[in-house]
């Protein structure tokens, strides 16, 4: 015989989850004092650590212990340390460096669109006119500027398939749609030493790509189409069109619009690479993707984290085959690959 | 043989802790719409929770899957149910309803002050001259409205602890600084039934208790001392004190001051009874009280969550013996009683 136990009701994860702002802004203190960079150089103590930091020794004290609760520090007696995922990429000397992100992930109008998500579900999307999707809105330099290291196993995965793809061929064309830092055509850039990237993106984002080409040396190779995806003539014969991380921001219809431009400017047999959060049908899983959404819902007026299903319906009628989709673990997002028929 | 694993960096603690924010809202936009009372009244897929909140269906359908990604819901097809903790504490109809407190816990002033985490850490205390602690701050109307359910195990636990030493007694004196809702003072009330209740707080904080009194039936018991802790004259002849959520907010040398005048309004062998988070030695577990030092910082220029090694050196030098610590599991503060001699 035993006795069941029985569950007590519980308001822990109620107060878990509203205490998440707190980390989010603990982190984000940190990193703007650049807490782990003083710790990566010998700073132990708060008072070692205050210092170097240019702040009060009992505020970091503070932030410091609450980076030990939230698992980037560890403590020994009064001794801080970095955890190794930290040393990798919280100390700015790093190459892996993320902490640039944080001007994107954490920027005022992302903080002011979840403060106003409640009148965005009445809604039913942002409470700005365009939310992020103004011309040359200032927040995708922000993730021009942030993101790029963010994307790099998404970039090498992209590249991998082009040059499997297009090795052979003498030449070849590709569309690098919402270029942002330029990152993904560039990747490929290196990988096929013959391509043309044709980046487009706000004049004011291509800027920035403008010059990671230049700092690649493959300013050569580099074109620049400035303006909306929707309203640009992107001209013809590409062996395959880049749609990274763009297609959520729109509804369907209006995806439906950009993929047929782009099945009109590829050559036969090309192919269109779209990047993208994508939740399963129950729409509820894998916690990323699904969560993605509410961002789309405050940043954006008809935008989604939209199914496999519901990709495959907007490729299809845009004319392609697939798409094929390719997990990115442990990155939360996925290829997804369609192709023009040959 | 074996090949150890080697663990590979990982960044998701990192976007995890920056996605806090999202998460918080999302509950709050939930609270907000009062989502989990539209479907513990039978609404369950998007469209009929979207009649009954009076939001677009497209909001409510991304929301309530966050929601089930966040454990507060399930769903099977298109079909939303509340968990069992979410029934219990977020049906606005539940006895245990805790929305309420959201109007506390995620207060502009608290959202505002951890926006400004970095100056503070830079400054050691709040960037406002005296953070939440001005007179009548109208933040603490929003504390004894809300946050009275979630006191209910300390207020028992009190009054358990009171009415052992004191049932016996033809009459008993307590003094509840830091009054607000009343609720900790009541409940020895009601245990006590032949004791005053002498309840100091702000003016403006009074009017709660003394309405909390009076729908109680306790008026005739209850009397308020209005103003300041450090100022107002509290009297003689206590049995008791109550410091509850109080001495967080200020620096030892203050928390002596009102300690000793504490010890001098009781009568000799008379008890101080300290509801606080009570942080390991360690000061990095168990993770709430550890994280409280952090709106301590925000909200106040000294504050702090003191180990139970500060309240005993605070607590002898005003004069006491003791205090004993006792935890109230799973709530995540402690009682810390002390006395003063016969």
């Amino acid at each position: 015989m035993s006795v069941m136990p029985v569950a007590q009701p519980n308001p822990f994860r109620i107060f878990d989850t509203i205490q998440g702002y707190q980390r989010a802004f603990a982190l984000k203190a940190a990193i703007d004092l650049d807490l782990f960079t003083a710790i990566a150089r010998g700073n132990h103590t708060a008072a070692e650590i205050a210092k170097a930091c240019k702040a009060s020794e009992r505020g970091v004290r503070m932030l410091s212990d609450a980076m030990v609760v939230l698992g980037f520090l560890t403590k020994a007696g009064n001794q801080y340390s970095l955890t190794a995922d930290t040393a990798f990429f919280l100390d700015r000397e790093a190459p892996a460096y993320l902490g640039h992100a944080f001007s994107f992930l954490m920027h005022p109008v992302q903080l002011s669109g979840f403060q106003d998500l409640t009148e965005s579900v009445r809604r039913g999307g942002t409470i700005e006119r365009n939310g992020t999707l103004a011309p040359e809105d200032p927040i995708w330099l922000e993730f021009a500027r942030g993101m790029a290291p963010l994307m790099m196993p998404a970039a090498e995965a992209i590249a991998g398939i082009l040059q499997a793809e297009l090795a052979s061929k003498s030449t070849a064309k590709i569309l690098d749609i919402a270029a942002s830092h330029g990152l993904f055509g560039l990747t490929v850039a290196q990988k096929l030493p013959k391509a043309h990237i044709y980046a487009l993106d706000w004049a004011n984002v291509l800027q920035v790509a403008k010059e990671n080409a230049q700092r690649q040396g493959m300013s050569e190779r580099y074109h620049l189409l400035s303006g909306s995806a929707f309203d640009v003539d992107y001209g013809s014969g590409f062996d395959a069109v880049l749609l990274t991380n763009f297609l959520h921001h729109f509804e369907p219809a209006e995806n439906e619009k950009l993929l047929k431009k782009a099945h009109a400017a590829l050559n036969p047999g090309g192919q269109v690479i779209i990047l993208e959060f994508v939740p399963n049908e129950d729409r509820v899983s894998p916690p990323v993707p699904a969560l993605f959404s509410l961002s789309m819902l405050t940043n954006t007026p008809h935008g989604d984290a939209y199914t496999l299903a519901e990709y495959r319906e907007m490729c299809r009628n845009a004319g392609f085959e697939g798409p094929k989709q390719i997990p990115l673990d442990p990155m939360p997002q996925s290829l997804l690959v369609a192709r023009k028929s040959f």
